[in-house]
């Protein structure tokens, strides 16, 4: 296994870590002065500084992206509907090219209208095949321009509303039907905050294998967990057996970053400093 | 597929939906009164009456049992630990019997102290190792009484403290390696709470077939969801697809009641005899 404890080089953070604390090209400035060598950011926060700006920044500091947050919210409920999210995810596309990312993430979406609270329709299989129309659709252009795909597998808390894809296993049958040649165009992004309970998750991290295995995420399980959406702990605070679950990524074939993906109220209110120096730290020791 | 709308002879009730507002003796008096014509106990309840008044109170009033609630909490953190939850279900298989239950409920159990905050240990592996060995020493006893056990697969938000069982797939996995003559002896709880995400249900439910599915639970999922434990739907307000799914149990098989078990903070907030009324109205219409 890859040795962490040296120095950052393997370690990227996903800006939403520090969202409320700082705009992006803050975020980026902190980070090269820690010699934080990757990030992940997020569409809006790209686009709150300006997207030219922010590829100057990385550019100036040399920080590379681990992928790009987020295409996806496939499901809708009528054509134009449909239409719009993939021509935004098109647009995400784009950008994730402009930025030179390795990957698309992408949040695949479910029952549309339920983050709002009054989904548009309940039947889950439709949401399903949705997602799988659209993500074929979105991987025709991904495919000309070079952009692979990564599906991410949410958590089954959030399969009404953010992700009605929520195993590995699920995932990963859906980049064989869509993607039968395993050309690197399609994978997924391993959140384990999202995957960590899953009985299969050994063996399906081994069945994707380098080719499938785009992203790895980590942060920790809280016990008790307060909140469904923001209260993701830091890595060593939780339950989750990080250093077990990366060997089962390297031995699979995973040689990228370890992201550092943390929604947490409690880390939003610490100064942002504290917050990249703990990722840091942790990072050497427990994941 | 069975008609629920004529009368509420197929629904059973849960005894924690109204646990805060009355005692068992009172909850069966009043299921009583409504022509409910089975309930769900749980132990704490039982014993805060009494077993052999409880066993009186269902014989005068011809209320019979859907399940027991419940067994399980095998993993421990050493030795004596162990022992004591066997000892435990031990016990809980002679109430369920003294009850006349048809089969005893288990929430497996997950990292030992978890639920208090302080896990004795992260290794999940070891925890279903733990389960299955319980599973298999309980199911012995339960052999020779006659007393069917039943996993509950637990929603995954729940592995880390409540049950490290989180599929139907994997509970029924287990049940053919300790019960591979399927003898009725072992089998599932489907609580749709827990599993209507689960983009394998409806394989799963059909693989279970009559002799795997031994209880079947209904309430909904909310959108959103702001409790991970207390915040359960009443049928028909969220997202889950009640009657699709129970015509996959009944095609299974399944031919027992649609049991209604709600924890919910907003719940036991109203009179208990509102909530009783509203579920008979639900079961009729939605479930």
């Amino acid at each position: 296994m890859r040795d962490f404890s040296i120095n950052p080089a393997l370690l990227a953070i996903n800006t939403a870590t520090v969202r409320k604390q700082w705009p992006l090209d803050r975020i980026i400035e902190e980070c090269a002065r820690r010699d934080i060598r990757a990030i992940s950011p997020w569409r809006d926060q790209v686009a709150a500084v300006g997207i030219d700006k922010i590829e100057q920044a990385l550019r100036a500091t040399g920080i590379r992206l681990s992928g790009y947050c987020r295409g996806g919210f496939f499901p809708a409920a009528d054509a134009a509907g449909l239409k719009a999210a993939l021509d935004d995810n098109r647009r995400a596309i784009d950008e994730a090219r402009q930025l030179e990312a390795p990957c698309l993430v992408l949040v695949v979406g479910s029952l549309p209208g339920a983050l709002t609270g009054s989904p548009a329709y309940h039947d889950i299989a439709r949401a399903r095949n949705e997602v799988r129309d659209g993500i074929a659709a979105s991987l025709e252009y991904a495919r000309q321009v070079g952009m692979p795909l990564a599906i991410e597998p949410l958590h089954p808390m959030q399969a009404a509303e953010r992700a009605c894809i929520n195993t590995l296993e699920q995932a990963l049958d859906l980049c064989d039907e869509l993607d039968p040649g395993q050309t690197g165009m399609l994978g997924v992004a391993a959140d384990l905050y999202h995957i960590w309970w899953d009985p299969k998750l050994q063996s399906q991290i081994e069945r994707a294998g380098a080719k499938r295995l785009l992203a790895y995420h980590v942060c920790d399980w809280l016990t008790p967990t307060r909140d469904l959406l923001n209260d993701r702990g830091m890595m060593g605070d939780g339950v989750i057996e990080l250093k077990k679950c990366r060997q089962w990524m390297e031995h699979a074939g995973y040689q990228g970053f370890a992201e550092v993906e943390i929604f947490s109220e409690h880390w939003w209110s610490q100064p942002g400093e504290v917050v990249l120096d703990t990722c840091i730290a942790r990072h050497k020791t427990v994941v």
